[in-house]
């Protein structure tokens, strides 16, 4: 098992922890980008997880709801937080976002400032706390795989995973901490400082809006 | 007198008309950029603004309130629209905004989405409107002064005015064309197609964060 | 037939003009970008200018050779000018770049400055001459086929254009001017003002490197 | 004395070494972009190498020429090479290139693609040895001087740097690693992980063209 399954795998015995009680299905909804889009099709890493709660045996106090959509940024992820969550009336929100505030600065001129980036996502924080629900922040994991700091978003990732580190702290969130997870696995994996092909497939520069992790398919 | 002033000039006598039976002082709150943040300096536009209103003997009957920041795009209105103008509780509201939502994509890499330029601005609209407040809308004027559709954010500026421009006609709101005027006034006076100095300063390309339109001192 | 079939059947006359009575066979090299790479391609336009000689019954004394590479910028085509060009020993070169030069601004942050693109062109037109090669500049079509100068790239594309023009006065160069040709074309008969699909296949945006225009294999 | 200039330092001790017995003086062109403009002025870094010639009693030997401009980037040197370092009969070019090819990615959208860097710097250095000139190859020093690698260009400066660290291997000439010197003593010396103000002046991110460094006034 790799190590971004176990990852998920923690975050879901988290979850499967905090609701052992309730008598009712504990509703997660998976707030993001096109990974979270994908993630509900067949081996991603929403469906990866309800097989896990499966093999628990405790798929049934569960109701994992994917809320990704392709090319999102935070402020997207703002402006359709009422319809595509809060509606939802869900106990607990994993949110996964930042990719595409990066790397749409060089893919489309239209990423989103590092301070602005900090309003919209505590923003939502506040909106999701004010509900009472559960909130799991994930870091951005990769826009390439190299090990020696030379992917050309590394700078710019690596801040943008901070501000969502210090939001955790400051507000009391979880951190499910993918671009550190990611790094770690890559620097023992990734031995010959390859582009792609190892956590994710080959990142055809500016063909696809977001990076699509199919290696997420098939751990 | 410019054509920019006229413009303003009839905009201040739509407010006057509105309000001249009211008792109270009409509040007008001025929303924008670094242009707006200039205007109530002295010679900017509102503090011009203030002179004709001086000069026509009402001046006693209108508060004019600057709430222009350097660098804003319309998600940064968006994001102090509360603070800076609702809780001022403003009679009318002019929105001016929309250069460093273009200008930013090749400045910083941070330019605004057309799509989400029009669900912010919709947002910002809805919220005043709630409130009974009377909306003026201005469109982005120019980054650069040509005449033959060379500038070269030329493209985007017009696909952004014609989308406040469709705010505004679908939202009630009033409309201050000032790329129009630009347009027209440039078309007039700019014989020699030069890049600034006509309307604006010379724009020192990416020096300046946004157009810092000198001449609207000088009227 | 449309009106770029036309463009290019006169250039073809045109070389057809000037060869009428030379032993050897005139050789024609296409020197631009994934446009070109595509034009060779069967319905390509270099292709479909092969015919058209056949039709005319004078195939025989023209070999028209690709040299188009997709992603390609003006200084792509200096940097290979003498291995793909040069040595391939032309009597006619027919240039058609800038697409990228432009939209890779916004793309991938690495477009041509204007005075750049300039120098670069002008460097490639000196070392042909000094060959004594009949040489055409065209100038780029369009990203995005919208009418009303809403464009994204409209303002640079009409700058770098007549860049081209100018170029090609001073250096005594022929003229293909592909974008006044497609406005005018489209000011005719895209009346709804669509963004693509009249001489241009719908645009993914950031999809493809450079327009891939899959209607000049339809003329 | 700071490591910066103890670099430079070891360059000139190098430089001495190798022109100890000429009878005439050697001429040493600098190569690059606003820094090396700046370089020339008092106080800049060629001002103060003069200096350390002065003291060593050795200045006599040496003609140190200043050739940057503002703003260059990797092909702007490629197109003065001839009028303004061949036609000035260097024995030694310093060149000190590849910020703005980076920077000007997110400032303008006009930065240079990897692969084209690398081109046009191999296409220097050749026309350089055909000459016999000795050449120097300069790292990037820094965009920003946070030490925890999220400043943003920090990714594509080091790719870069790594293309000018293989090409001195590849085509031996002397490297001076700036860019590794400079993180080493940040590293030390910026323990307050600080955006600028240890070796370069505050970044006004947008408002200047390439970092002027006038720290390197002060050594």
């Amino acid at each position: 098992m790799k190590l971004f399954a176990q990852t998920f795998f923690l975050a879901a015995l988290f979850i499967a922890g905090m609701s052992i009680t309730d008598q009712k299905k504990t509703r997660v909804v998976f707030f993001g980008d096109s990974i979270t889009q994908q993630g509900v099709e067949p081996g991603g890493y929403i469906a990866k997880m309800k097989e896990d709660l499966q093999k628990k045996g405790v798929a049934d106090k569960y109701e994992l709801i994917g809320a990704g959509i392709s090319g999102n940024k935070v402020y997207d992820l703002y402006l359709r937080l009422d319809n595509d969550v809060l509606m939802k009336l869900p106990d607990v929100v994993v949110i996964w976002i930042g990719v595409n505030d990066v790397w749409h600065k060089a893919l489309l001129g239209t990423g989103t400032d590092a301070d602005k980036f900090e309003k919209f996502y505590t923003a939502i924080i506040k909106k999701l706390q004010a509900k009472n629900i559960k909130i799991f922040l994930t870091t951005p994991a990769a826009i390439g795989e190299k090990t020696d700091n030379t992917n050309q978003q590394d700078g710019d990732l690596n801040k943008y995973s901070n501000i969502i580190r210090r939001l955790a702290t400051n507000s009391n969130c979880s951190l499910v901490d993918l671009r550190k997870d990611f790094l770690s696995y890559n620097l023992k994996n990734n031995t010959d400082n390859k582009e792609s092909g190892i956590l994710t497939t080959p990142i055809n520069s500016y063909l696809s809006a977001t990076p699509f992790f199919v290696s997420l398919l098939s751990f």
